[in-house]
């Protein structure tokens, strides 16, 4: 039946999209820790089985969810519409960027916290050394002396930590840290 | 005998600057790992018992190590000479205390990795809280419209793991470190 291969295919897809959808309700509601392969289990109606089929493990479950998220995210500071895309001057860029990570990170914070104690590095998430390549490109093309490494100083104001932190344990509301992220930018990126 | 206190003082100090010092040596020559009380003893040709005596513990000497260091660091940007102490101008102020937070953390840097990992949340150590205030101070001072986020981002920018990491794992000099730093101060602090 040659038609049943798109099917199953797109069966496939679905599958995965309702699996990912339920985990990361687990996640908002009840944080990362909550998310085990029994509860996404439960909460997705399907068997055990299949969420271990599916993702491997719990770990991969996790990468999955967060890889996912992070090529949204990637697809949108290096194809999409500007301020964000190409097409707009560096600096509007640069502020749509620090803005995007915020949210989210916030959205993100309790899986990027695990991927990121999974590493003995920060650095090393493939994701971060993305962004901060993308940050280095626009800071060169602005004009900054070493871009290589204020990018990398960009990079740890935008720590996942720290933004969780201001947020959730300090008190700081995210439209206080996009405007305190836009001033930064704004005065760095200011024509001589 | 009246004289015998601040004698027995002054040779107190005299043992405790003596440990203190070996145990300087022990960390730039090995790391912090190879800081054992036992290691320390041997070092300073004294008993055992005596480190103990006078730290506690190893957790205990690392941080009376750490605090001695801080202390003196967080003395000159309080009451030492300007451009690092009162008498600058704000700018000239964060340039220095950046150049000389990036230096101490290189001296510093294993201890300082020791006692962030010791706690649940890095910015919760003491001598983070007094830097945030000051760079804060100054940050008003200077007219920045949000002084405490933005001195969270310049606290973050100055993490002690990512100084470390970028000297000893990505092969960045000190000197570019301070450089960009000055940039990065420069340019935010430049008159409007």
């Amino acid at each position: 039946m040659p038609l049943g291969a798109p099917h199953e295919r797109s069966d496939a897809a679905r599958n995965r999209e309702r699996l990912l959808n339920a985990a990361r309700d687990l996640v908002a509601e009840f944080g990362a820790e909550a998310l085990t392969m029994d509860a996404l289990a439960c909460k997705a109606k399907v068997g055990k089985g299949t969420v271990f089929r599916r993702f491997g493990s719990r770990a991969g479950l996790m990468m999955t969810l967060l890889s996912d998220s992070e090529s949204e995210f990637q697809a949108g500071f290096m194809f999409g519409p500007p301020p964000l895309g190409p097409g707009a001057a560096p600096k509007d860029r640069l502020v749509a960027f620090g803005e995007g990570r915020i949210y989210f990170v916030l959205e993100n914070g309790e899986l990027l916290k695990a991927a990121g104690a999974a590493t003995r590095n920060r650095f090393e998430v493939p994701a971060t050394k993305l962004s901060h390549r993308h940050m280095e490109v626009l800071l060169r093309e602005a004009g900054i002396a070493d871009p290589w490494v204020m990018a990398m100083s960009l990079t740890y104001a935008l720590d996942p930590e720290r933004i969780v932190d201001d947020v959730r344990v300090r008190g700081i509301s995210p439209t206080r840290l996009a405007d305190s992220w836009r001033e930064l930018i704004t005065r760095l990126l200011k024509a001589d």
